[in-house]
């Protein structure tokens, strides 16, 4: 097992959490909470496999994040009333996992011939926020991510300095230098609770939901 | 005809007027019904095609299914005071497509190579549910599959018995076997009540809606 | 740049307005309103591109629409109050758009083999239509074409006409055909205010919103 995959496994996790206490907060059964984080955990990559035309998608292909975000959500149904408490930890997690998935999203799409800045960045945005804009839609909120928080703006940097990185670097420092950049970026924004303006309206009058994190 | 396209249509019937109904209560107009019936109805199976790299979907390539769909909705048009008095009958029927697209689903997610029962599985609940989840984020209801019933691990237990069957007969011998397991088990559900916990509060606190059936 | 780009970056800038309008109402951060305005111009065409499996979708390939539509939404954001005024010439662009898109959508179809009309007018319908059902989904509205506006009757028309046309004409006349009935029928609908019916309530009861224009 690489240390990429240790990345990889880190965000599923913590996306998987995300979702799953978005389905216990909003009473759904336990079938209902798994999907709901499977979906957030994976949906994501499986939306980016199905637009750029790589299917079945990866993860159909090998199951391997399925069942990490399964059990994970098995753990989450025990421990969710104590997980409160790793707020922070989560979140840390879920930018490492953001930071991975957008370097192997952005490799993919130059993979697939998609050579140009804003579609590879394209395609990682919907690789990092696609899960998350799924299971808001299915429990009825307006997606989190375009709300309230400077969440894809990491995976823009990060896509963005991945293309241009691959003209000067070979092997993977691309791929290293996108997940330092938008996993690093992202962790800012977390401690110094940067965000984007809305129009028309101050964006400081809202107070952002509690245990909302993006997933993939 | 075989007695397979018969369950099959039975099933597209029943979720066409599931759709139908759901865009009748919400006021939709008629086209809207009319969309809202024909996703309801083949919008699992798109989904399914879609994923699994199938494209164009089945439905597209023979729109017998489509076809069958409007009809159903357009007699629901004028019918659909009257229905209501055979809820039980339709359930039945949406479980006789249940236990039909469950099995055509995992045959077709094993010729597509997607050896592994946990895949099979995901592709068989895919095609179950997603015509119905569609339905749901449609008129804005958080999906009534995530809720209230134990209605895919009819088809969880039907895709399993089907993955592992085909380790040991021919021909089609798993097919009507995942047919009997997934319809038989979802008539007991609605017989007998049984449900799935909640998890926090008493799931059985919360009254199920009237008149929505999941469909495909 | 053809006569035909002309109609459909016409086309994708009122749609552009038209997401980035409902975003900045729905009080989105500004990158919310770039995603919901992106969607909604070229949320319809991407989904029929990965229905008929013509992947990558053609927007992937060549990001024209994908910059056109940014920039429209940019524009918006420093316009938007006074956008208000320019309503009906934005329906008029909507129409043209939309017009554009049943003909490039009905021909495409055609190429992929979907050789039936029902087929080939549900593909002109599904881009028509199905960025605005994106935008409403994300916003949390039951989508605007299901339930107030004779919107996709139009492109029903159309692609009927485009799908008949070519078996007696050739080169470019169908496409044409299929604009001029669809834009022109649309713009019908507009000034005289036609309407489908609601089943069970009088449709004219509902007072339809105001700055919503269906997208691509």
């Amino acid at each position: 097992m690489t240390a990429w995959s240790v990345f990889e496994i880190t965000g599923i996790i913590a996306f998987a959490i995300s979702g799953a206490l978005t389905g216990i907060q909003k009473k759904l059964d336990v079938f209902g909470v798994l999907v709901l984080a499977i979906t957030t955990a994976i949906g994501g990559g499986i939306l980016r496999d199905v637009i750029i035309g790589n299917t079945p998608p990866l993860t159909f292909r090998d199951p391997t994040f399925f069942i990490i975000s399964a059990i994970a959500t098995i753990g989450v149904c025990f421990t969710y009333r104590w997980l409160d408490k790793f707020k922070h930890t989560i979140q840390i997690f879920d930018a490492i996992g953001l930071g991975a998935f957008t370097a192997t999203s952005a490799k993919l799409a130059l993979h697939q011939n998609l050579d140009s800045v804003v579609i590879v960045t394209t395609v990682a945005v919907i690789t990092g926020i696609g899960g998350s804009i799924m299971r808001d839609v299915f429990v009825k909120e307006i997606p989190y991510v375009f709300r309230q928080e400077v969440y894809a703006i990491t995976t823009i940097a990060g896509a963005i300095s991945f293309y241009y990185s691959q003209f000067y670097f070979t092997g993977n420092i691309p791929l290293y230098l996108c997940f330092v950049i938008t996993t690093g970026l992202r962790i800012c924004c977390i401690k110094y609770g940067w965000n984007f303006p809305v129009i028309g309206i101050s964006a400081g009058k809202k107070a952002p939901p509690d245990n909302q994190q993006p997933g993939t």
